[in-house]
């Protein structure tokens, strides 16, 4: 398919990463990018992340493929401003949530819409955070797909198979409730961590005796909280669920040690121990 | 110093990676291994983990230096037969508690034993775990050091030193309040975050959309159930505190959500942030 211009809003980590993969992947394509931060777009363009810096709405809207690399609630925003695109453009929004996005975005411009949500990421951010292949060998979730245009969709499986990712679909309720097992209750975990440790008096002395298994627990924990706000409210139940089950489990954890139940805990640690033949 | 042998005793990650460096860093040495699993004593002899296997107690008290890298009760166990050790022989252990291994050693060889931490391993077990240098550029507690023989403290000091490891010294007290919430915690947790995933119904579907965030923080649910539970029960009153403090933080998490609190929420994610600072 013949693509001429694709337009990366927001040039953070996300957006930066896919703009470098394009740029190698669509050689003839012009990758422009926007962003309402001024040092993000100096730095993407010094860094070479996009082709050229764009400024207007009308620009964006003037691209082929736009693709919102942005927080979960500037999606719901930014949609509701492109009322009016052509009919032969194709919106890829990226965020971490899928069911208010999928159903927020005026009906006039819902086939426009590819919703997806690629499962890859660093706990960095800004365009300096942007890596080389970040999405390669990852899984992409693309939700509801059946109210996207049939062009627009084949564009977006179009790119993501060049950036050799494995594409799943998936309803965007059903995204939400598996996304919060995997990914929003695993960050509130982590952010949990690491204050419980940074709440100890001594913390400086406990965590020089970090090793790596604290250091991975705790690596989400420098997530951008502004990002992950917005996911926590607009994924709120699914995500107060998922980390009640998990609670649930640690407190049976706590429980068995409590009653010094160690048979029964090795049994319990084993069964987690079968995550890893399925993963 | 002059050692002619050193024993490993326990020939899985932790005492088979250790065997790898010693082999390189003590060319001149004997270094024995000793397991009481028959195929661990094949699997490392086949790996070169050690130059020989040796099979009786009197063997292993002949060494002059004895590691003991097994789990935790196993530790006081052995401690209790090696009554009537040479004065000149030093015992280093590497379990992950320390205050009833050092206490509970015999009184009259409490001078032979140095009481270490290595804060180093992986989520795998077994000699076909072992790997090179797992221990260089890592921290390493030695505990109520105090107690130790002068002798046998430079041995295990010098030790420490060629394989690159930074020491640090506590008593034993603080290393299990503290390893409690930079290990132990951490282990719990992510136990109970992989049985809360299996737990679901459609856990295969949600597990397929696992990216780097879930993988890391699920890594040590891979952990020996045997090990833990080990760490756990000597362990237990520490443990207890620093889960209950850490989920005494994520019920923080889950109000400010249920009840809306977005502007809190990011602060208290803010304030996680900044344990990458200190780490």
């Amino acid at each position: 398919m013949n693509i001429e211009s694709i337009c990366i809003v927001g040039l953070g980590l996300m957006g930066g990463s896919l703009g470098l993969s394009l740029k190698k992947l669509y050689p003839d394509t012009t990758i422009c990018g926007y962003d309402h931060n001024e040092k993000h777009k100096i730095d993407a363009l010094n860094l070479k992340l996009v082709d050229k810096i764009i400024n207007s709405k009308d620009d964006i809207m003037a691209c082929d493929v736009i693709f919102l690399c942005i927080p979960v609630d500037a999606i719901i925003a930014i949609n509701k401003e492109l009322i009016g695109i052509s009919k032969n453009s194709t919106i890829i929004d990226m965020g971490s949530t899928k069911e208010q996005i999928s159903n927020e975005i005026p009906a006039s411009i819902r086939v426009n819409l590819v919703a997806s949500h690629p499962m890859t990421g660093t706990e960095n951010s800004g365009p300096l955070a942007a890596i080389n292949d970040l999405y390669g060998n990852k899984t992409v979730v693309l939700c509801d797909t059946e109210k996207s245009g049939i062009k627009q969709l084949q564009i977006a499986e179009e790119i993501f198979n060049k950036l050799n990712m494995n594409i799943v679909y998936m309803d965007s309720i059903s995204h939400d409730k598996h996304a919060a097992f995997i990914s929003h209750a695993p960050h509130a975990i982590s952010f949990a961590l690491a204050n419980s440790v940074l709440n100890q008096e001594d913390h400086k002395s406990i965590i020089a005796l970090a090793g790596g298994g604290f250091k991975d627990m705790s690596r989400i924990a420098q997530s951008s909280p502004a990002m992950w706000e917005a996911i926590f409210r607009q994924n709120r139940t699914n995500v107060l669920e998922s980390i009640e089950c998990f609670k649930n489990e640690l407190t049976k954890c706590q429980d068995m040690i409590k009653e010094e139940k160690w048979e029964e805990l090795k049994d319990w640690m084993g069964k987690a121990n079968n995550l890893h033949d399925i993963l």
